[in-house]
């Protein structure tokens, strides 16, 4: 459940247009009227509100925006706005260019692949084709180097059946499967990539459980005690992402305003990404790991345009 | 370009309905009436056709047409009258759960995945999904032993860049790859898989150009050499399929018309899924091989309505 808030009476496409540009023309930029617009309009809604602003104005309203708005918020705003197919695109993008490939970055592509329908990863691989001029998995491939590149690749390839049909056997037998591979230290092999990037969900999730019950140890925890490089702590972002998106998003919330300074990128990223899908049982998972509220730890940890834009996707502003 | 041939004013879906159900129904079928309506509708009229019986006569066509109609013209009918995706998903499961599994049979998944678009090869895999529980990727696993799994998982899970560019770099670069695996006979090889499922047609191509520019023999002559086993002639199959799918499946009408007997599934298999997309360059390749004309051979090797049927797809009746 989501927590983004569009009212009952939504204004025309061409009535939120017009009160945009009004935000934007003249002198200064009238930051809450745009995030009173689109903080309260779901995907189809936004995408309609683009492409009425083109043809009225024959500007980009992102690249209006963009000249407009500076910093975090402006960051969070027009990953907003874009479809949320190009923005998952853009912001996987963002992590194969970036210099250090770490966790942090590369994890967003997991996320993209484990932490959303079959259909929006597909949607995503178009939008990439679209955008950058050549396949998402040729860009993981040539940005990522193996291992890691070889579960990536795999990830983002996947188009898993999506309805709850578990088969015990499999879950029993694959389970032991990923236990000897994992034993051994083989976190590439080809089994493991091949059972996490081809079963559906229901069906991975009965097979983690099973994990443990033949094995004693959660399978994340048996991960972990591979090593500490980068290949094992995707490897349990994969896990986390299929076992409860909720909760692994719940925690990159969390990580992003613990402690001496605010990760915006991470913090706007789980916010934006998910205020369409779940961000009411993130809320509810927030709660059970920091035993604090959602809402107050964001608006604590953030200021001006920014947080008044991020809560209001969190619903906390009519 | 195609040899369907649609009327310029085509009758209204209720119309056609009508008229099916006439060639349907009471004593007898009118097997030319169903040949004259189905035989001359693309696939976005048959659909609607479909979904009109469906609503007009609470039954459904394809059932009825099953029941109607025998041999080899009711499986060329019925495949022709399911939607494009959903009768390569069809074929690629009948494929799988055949009990002999060579070329000859597991050659239509090498076609869908690299003789389309990749769009056309997504929309398999969801209808895939929707027909058989489980997904494409999953099915071939199950029913396909290593190394072929391997090729062929890879092959369906790729969703190509589809417009024309090519870097010349990565075409030597990856054409000494694919020759230093063949040269070991590692036909199976991570190298060859990714490359052959993730690079873009026009890339391959030029890939291929380069390989026999670089080491003197053409790539699939190179891999016959390296054994007949079914892995060998499959990496062929990809590699036609890339090349010239119009070449590849002249050959396969070839190949089935050819000495003592018809394998009428191949002859079916390839003019129904290439009638709305190349049956005009299969034509035209049919000749260049054969130094004959495709549509006499057909004409000559087939009889009654089946054969009536397949012109009508070739274009030669009206």
């Amino acid at each position: 459940m989501a927590t983004l808030k569009v009212p009952d009476a939504v204004p025309s496409p061409t009535q939120d247009c017009e009160r945009l540009r009004n935000a934007v023309q003249g002198l200064g930029t009238d930051e809450r009227a745009i995030i009173g617009i689109l903080g309260h309009r779901n995907a189809s809604q936004r995408r309609k509100i683009r492409e009425t602003y083109q043809q009225l104005y024959k500007e980009s309203l992102v690249d209006r925006l963009h000249s407009e708005l500076s910093g975090d918020f402006r960051k969070a705003v027009i990953l907003w706005t874009y479809d949320p197919q190009e923005r998952d695109a853009k912001l996987a993008n963002e992590a194969l260019k970036s210099k250090k490939k770490g966790t942090k970055e590369l994890q967003v592509i997991v996320e993209i692949a484990c932490a959303n329908s079959p259909h929006h990863l597909q949607a995503v691989r178009q939008a990439y084709c679209s955008l950058f001029d050549c396949s998402f998995e040729e860009a993981i491939a040539s940005e990522v180097s193996l291992p890691i590149r070889k579960l990536l690749v795999g990830l983002v390839s996947s188009y898993r059946y999506d309805k709850e049909l578990v088969d015990m056997n499999i879950a029993s037998s694959e389970a032991s499967k990923l236990h000897e591979a994992i034993k051994r230290k083989q976190l590439d092999h080809d089994d493991i990539v091949y059972v996490l990037s081809t079963r559906n969900m229901y069906q991975l999730r009965a097979t983690f459980k099973c994990y443990q019950q033949k094995f004693g140890n959660p399978i994340d925890q048996d991960i972990e005690s591979c090593g500490e490089g980068v290949l094992e702590s995707l490897l349990r972002v994969v896990i986390w992402c299929i076992q409860s998106p909720e909760k692994h998003f719940a925690e990159v919330i969390g990580t992003s305003i613990t402690g001496l300074g605010t990760d915006e990128d991470s913090l706007t990223r789980a916010i934006v990404t998910r205020a369409e899908i779940d961000t009411m049982k993130i809320r509810g998972e927030y709660f059970n790991i920091y035993g604090t509220n959602l809402d107050g730890a964001v608006d604590d940890d953030t200021s001006g345009d920014y947080r008044e834009f991020l809560m209001t996707l969190l619903g906390a502003r009519i």
